[in-house]
């Protein structure tokens, strides 16, 4: 898989919306001592750009949860199509049996940030710091601040997976500008 | 455009993820006295299929914030590419000075649990009512139940657009299902 690893570079972490407010599956890893976990979430929003805030909902039934609790940490990764079938057994095994990087041939990265891994084979990892817990007991939603991004410098929109349920899956990816209509102020 | 306004039958709230999981551009309307008004909204998630959860960030910037605010009540509308325009106009134009129905031809509906207005226009609409305002002070973050939910009966899988910001929209309508690779508990 290792030809495959895409090439990144620092993102501004204020930007991260354009990759993330589309709503596309993510990979969430995290780390807790020796274990290391990857999950896929489809539960998440922009909230901020400055700081960066985005919120997770990460439900307490996965086995990343109380990794991601404890350790206040997580990375944000963003996979294409390309990492369809990968996305979908992510989803469909625990870490509590399963060491999915090794099951799943991908591949660790260190993060300069956080002690959680970086997912390599993904298009971008947003690194991403507990910001605020207030409504984790009730929601199991979490608010991280993204503090350092890596995206791969091409496709700038990739394909990307949105998750409907029911094992179905929509794929974005056409681009459409409307920029000429807009309101500088709104750009 | 009355010819065009999609015919819709209700639809479970438990399972209205299938159209916002995905993360698509929605419109919100909203009622307070006599005024009625529409915003466009990129930054939300689901929190829950039982009740019915979702979280909405709706910055305090927006004319609808104090409406939404105040009432207590929205109504999540699901736009379609074929108002991809009007979605962009409807986010460049201010309910302070503009009445939206009005300016981009829309047809408002009567809800049948809230007093805010559906988008007829929109593929689906779904009637909420505040449940948790614990986020709205520090982040503007609203915790929404969908009180009943009204859906098109075609397609299935609207092609939906997905705001990436400066003016660009990604559109995800390409259905892959991957049902064959999941868990059965985990459909």
């Amino acid at each position: 898989m290792a030809a495959r690893l895409p090439a990144k570079r620092d993102f501004p972490v204020g930007e991260v919306r354009r990759y993330l407010e589309p709503g596309p599956v993510v990979l969430v890893s995290s780390r807790l001592g020796d274990e290391a976990n990857i999950m896929t979430l489809g539960w998440h929003t922009v909230l901020a750009f400055s700081p960066s805030l985005i919120g997770l909902m990460i439900s307490s039934g996965n086995h990343s949860h109380r990794m991601i609790r404890e350790s206040g940490e997580c990375v944000v990764n963003l996979p294409t199509t390309r990492l369809t079938d990968t996305v979908v057994r992510i989803g469909n095994t625990s870490g509590a049996d399963t060491d999915k990087f090794a099951a799943f041939g991908l591949t660790a990265g260190a993060a300069s940030r956080v002690a959680a891994p970086l997912v390599r084979d993904c298009h971008a990892n947003f690194e991403c710091r507990l910001h605020d817990d207030a409504l984790v007991h009730r929601y199991d939603f979490f608010v991280f601040e993204v503090v350092k991004a890596h995206v791969a410098a091409f496709p700038k929109h990739p394909e990307t997976l949105h998750y409907t349920g029911d094992g179905v899956f929509v794929v974005a990816g056409k681009v459409v500008s409307r920029r000429s209509l807009f309101r500088p102020a709104m750009l």
